[in-house]
């Protein structure tokens, strides 16, 4: 990667995502928005919701990262605590934000309204409204670090509202060459080929499917000329020892 | 939670899920084993292929957990870094082991081994070894970081071969309760309940199926008479707000 890139690290909050009762998929949607945007993804981190681990967390991302994206207890009830978290990690207070209470009034109508509801209006001092497109209820950001939903359709439509203030490297670009040789026998040509694009990411992927074992050789810059001559590399790598090359096209 | 617990870390390896190219569903199996096993999962991190990182994590977490377990990047190929990162993290060096040797010469006969796939006979110097039922190539142990391969049903079937080390503490139970209701008018009950269940994780999860919208309401704890009389009350809760309690048990 020759231009430069910002990065950005994920703080996933939830005992729910730790005890394996919900399966995470905003890390995936993340990692694949954050590569169209030309953002490095450096890290991700899944911890409880517990306080004092919520704000140790943030301290340490938010110094690492240029941009970091919490996910989950935003909500209403007693279990939702990464606001105060936040408020804390930041040495200030939580108030009822006016705009927000607006929002989540429009919303809910002013006989559906009620003091569970309207926590979520709750922000720490300072912090600016991210807009939930699905149902009102606000993310925010303060400095570099920028508090969405966990529920996986509302962090989506969240962070599309944000993706303006991310973008402006150069897009991570993805080429995949597969075949069905075993990974071993690829190891060594692609050692090669690597050591000659050291600008370049490449990683090797086995899999099985339909009962059939292969790999995925995986490349990745900002550089499309150069992606797409390592790729006529590997690809050539496949076909010297017998395997069929498989070039699929991605983002 | 009133027993011992001991306590892990999930050290998750690799570009490609940081990139969102492969889902990981790794977190999740380790996690409900974890609870099943009575072992608190109490973080889970998420990093790249990269040196310095790996071994910089491995540092952290195997100071704040009892036993660490990392997934991903002990095959045959360049990209497959972890086994120098964890040697060097323990300043040893890497050793082919004798055993893990013979144990791909086995699975692949001698005519079909190759220096690409002898690679995966080394380990660090001191570590043991893991068995993997599967595809031979071994995880191993060094001190209390267990190191198991990242495709899926070869790591879940490393780790059911270790279950005996990490069993011992009071399973972590849970029940579910789900309703109807939005969650926001469950949130003054349930922080009342939680008050006087302290000693207990109570969570409360929103969710949309067949375009219905609700609440789950998880309750986790080692004492099962304190959950199904906690189970009771969100229940009961649920019923004197107009809504139908549904009841699921849980491992």
């Amino acid at each position: 990667m020759t231009s430069p890139h910002k990065t950005a690290a994920v703080l996933i909050i939830g005992n729910e995502i730790l005890s394996g009762r919900t399966q995470d998929i905003n890390l995936s949607y993340l990692g694949r928005r954050f590569a169209q945007l030309g953002v490095i993804l450096q890290e991700a981190r899944v911890i409880p919701d517990n306080e004092e681990v919520v704000i140790r967390t943030v301290h340490a991302l938010r110094a690492e990262a240029d941009f970091v994206i919490t996910t989950g207890g935003i909500g209403p009830t007693h279990d939702d605590i990464t606001t105060q978290c936040i408020a804390r990690a930041f040495g200030v207070g939580v108030i009822r934000h006016p705009e927000a209470e607006q929002r989540l009034l429009d919303y809910y109508g002013a006989d559906e309204i009620t003091d569970a509801r309207m926590k979520m209006a709750c922000v720490p001092d300072g912090a600016e409204l991210i807009e939930n497109p699905v149902s009102a209820a606000p993310g925010y950001r303060i400095e570099n670090v920028y508090v969405l939903a966990g529920v996986p359709p509302i962090m989506q439509a969240m962070f599309e509202t944000l993706t303006h203030r991310f973008a402006g490297g150069a897009p991570i670009l993805s080429r995949t060459v597969s075949c069905g040789l075993a990974e071993s026998r690829l190891a060594a040509g692609l050692t090669e080929i690597q050591a000659r694009y050291t600008d370049m990411s490449i990683g090797s992927y086995p899999f099985a499917r339909h009962g059939k074992l292969g790999v995925s050789v995986v490349l990745q810059s900002d550089q499309v000329e150069r992606l797409d001559l390592a790729r006529r590399e590997v690809g050539k790598l496949i076909e010297q020892l017998g395997g069929v090359a498989d070039y699929a096209e991605e983002a």
